[in-house]
């Protein structure tokens, strides 16, 4: 399979899986954490399914689109893993992270602090969507819609 | 539509009409001209569909994944507008531009040159698939794949 039909693929499955969760996301309190910004798509897409939900956006550069660019009081500029920690405690119903890379060995990295990072954004119930696996013993695995394919996105409930 | 959804309609638009095009470029002499070589995904496709094919990407700067890295000889870096048109006459098989940005004022300053540069790097009978519209009187717009929606991706053979 080629990167671009796999590409494809990963961000079918992350629409899937935030468009299966976004119901329940929205009958509960509490912001959307984005980590990982980018060009903003998923951003605009979250604002779409989350009509009036705050949603702060965390990326090392700002490179979004500029119809898709949050206010300067919702986007956190700098590395994730030095900014983040400082919202631990946030209570957020919703934190979504497609922060891979597509190397090995930078995901690894990633996975070191992702996990734990992600544990402590959330509430209690609240649910966690990424492009890379989170281990830790707060995040519950919770079933992939049926179009989703194990592995190529992943979803959790913290406990 | 979200931006999210409308991204996924034109990457996979856009593997849909390389797909439908490639086993003709398969037989047919002369380079593939890859206009915006980005994170490399498409480049890695066409690879995969024309196998041995030289495959020539252009960008204003190097940003693809490491395992889709054209060689040094198959790579030019800078404005496509100022580099490409010195390949005018390599008589292309196939030139593919994704280098739509999002913005209608960047997208028309765009389409004030790459219809003429795309015409010059063809071969008579060559195939162009691009994001944007081209316009141009050597360039005959050709029926896209049914999946396909008019105005998400464009086909054109050089006259
Ligand atoms: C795959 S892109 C996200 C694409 C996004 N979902 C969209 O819709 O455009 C990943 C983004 O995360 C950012 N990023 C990755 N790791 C990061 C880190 N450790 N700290 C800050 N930003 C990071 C990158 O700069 C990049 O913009
Ligand atoms: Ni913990
Ligand atoms: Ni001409």
């Amino acid at each position: 399979m080629s990167r671009l039909d796999s590409f494809i693929r990963r961000v079918t499955a992350q629409r899937d899986v935030l468009d299966h969760i976004s119901a329940e996301v929205a009958g509960m309190d509490g912001p959307v954490i984005e980590l990982g910004l980018g060009n903003g798509r998923t951003f605009d897409h979250l604002r779409e399914r989350l009509p009036g939900r705050r949603i702060i956006a965390f990326d090392r550069a700002l490179a979004a689109h500029g119809t898709s660019t949050p206010d300067p009081e919702d986007l956190v500029i700098g590395e994730i893993r030095e900014t983040a920690p400082a919202m631990a405690g946030i209570d957020a119903a919703l934190v979504h992270a497609d922060i891979g890379t597509g190397y090995a060995d930078k995901d690894a990295a990633t996975l070191t602090w992702l996990p734990e990072l992600t544990a402590r954004l959330l509430r209690s119930g609240g649910i966690a969507v990424s492009g890379l696996p989170l281990e830790h013993s707060e995040l519950a695995p919770q079933p992939l819609p049926a179009s989703v394919s194990q592995d190529r996105y992943f979803l959790y409930r913290r406990k």
